[in-house]
C-alpha cells in the first residue's frame, strides 16, 4: 500500500484487498497448522487440525478461483490481524507445560483463529453480493460454511473431554 | 511471561491469563473506538460506534468484577492478536479516501474486533463452567451476548445501506 496515494479507491478495490488479506492468512494458516499439530496431545484434536490442513489447502485453491473469476493473478497482501493471531498462539502455547492445559490452549487459538475467517469470509461473501459477484459469493459460502464446522467441531471437543482433562493437571 | 519457567502451569492459570488477555484487549478496544467514531460518515454506523464504546466501559467493569471474585487484582497482558486486528484497521482506513468505502471497511474492521471477543468470551464460559466458576460464567454471558447483538446490527447496517453507498464511489 502506498505512503503518498489512497490505493483503494472504490469497493471493488477494497473487495480484492480483502481477499488479498485472506489469501495471506489462509498460506500462514497453512505454515501454522503443522505447528498445532506436532503440539496437539488428544488423538481426535490432532486429527482434527490434520484435516483442518488439508481443507485450508481446498480453500487456497478457491480463493485461486475468485481472483481468476476477477481477472487478477493470486496475490497475498500482508495481514497483521492473523499475524497476531498466530504470535499470541505460539506465546501462550510455549507458557504451557503440562500437555493436557495445552490441548485446551490449542483449542482456543485454533478458534480464534477459526472466528478471523469467519468474519472476513462474512464480510466478503456480503460484498461479493453488492458486487454482482454471485459466483464468487457461492465459492466463499462453502468455505464459510467449512470454517462454522470447524469451530462448532472445536467446541464440542473442548466442552466433552479437553477442558475437562485440562482441569486434572496438577498445580 | 517468563523466559525459562512456564508461567502457565494449571487450567485455573490458563483462565487468568485468558482473563488479563482480554482485560487488555478491552482497554485496547476503548482507546481505538474514538478513532473510528471520528472516521465514520454515516450517523447510524458512528451512532454505533458510540454505543458500543459505552458498552466496552462496562464490560471492562464486568472484568474488573471477575478479577475480583478470583482474588485477583485487574491486570492485562500484551495480546497480540488484538493489536493486529487494530493495526490491520488502521491501515486499511488510512489507504481509503471515498467516505462511503471507508464506512465499509470500518464496519469489517469492528467486526474482526468483535468476532475476535466472541471467540475469547466463548472460551472463557467454557472455562469458568469447566472449573466451577458458576458466577464468573453468568457474567461472561452477560457480554458474549452484547458482543453478539453488537455484531448483527453491525451486519445489518453494512447490507441494508453502507453496502450500497460504498458501491456508488466513482472509479
Amino acid at each position: 500500500m502506498g505512503l503518498f496515494t489512497k490505493d483503494i479507491a472504490t469497493f471493488d478495490d477494497l473487495f480484492l484487498h480483502q481477499l488479498q488479506d485472506v489469501y495471506y492468512a489462509e498460506n500462514q494458516i497453512t505454515k501454522a497448522l503443522p505447528k498445532m499439530i506436532d503440539k496437539a496431545t488428544d488423538p481426535a484434536l490432532k486429527g482434527g487440525f490434520e484435516t483442518h490442513l488439508r481443507e485450508t489447502e481446498g480453500q487456497i485453491r478457491r480463493l485461486d478461483e475468485i481472483f481468476g473469476l476477477l481477472g487478477q493473478e493470486p496475490k497475498g497482501v500482508t495481514c497483521p490481524a492473523i499475524d497476531g493471531i498466530i504470535k499470541e498462539a505460539n506465546e501462550v502455547a510455549g507458557d504451557i507445560a503440562d500437555k493436557r492445559v495445552l490441548d485446551a490452549a490449542l483449542i482456543a487459538s485454533a478458534q480464534a483463529v477459526e472466528h478471523y475467517e469467519i468474519t472476513r469470509y462474512g464480510t466478503l461473501i456480503a460484498w461479493a453480493r453488492q458486487l454482482g459477484q454471485t459466483r464468487a459469493a457461492e465459492i466463499l459460502q462453502e468455505t464459510l460454511e467449512e470454517e462454522r464446522s470447524t469451530d462448532e467441531k472445536l467446541t464440542a471437543m473442548a466442552e466433552t473431554r479437553v477442558n475437562v482433562q485440562a482441569e486434572l493437571a496438577p498445580a
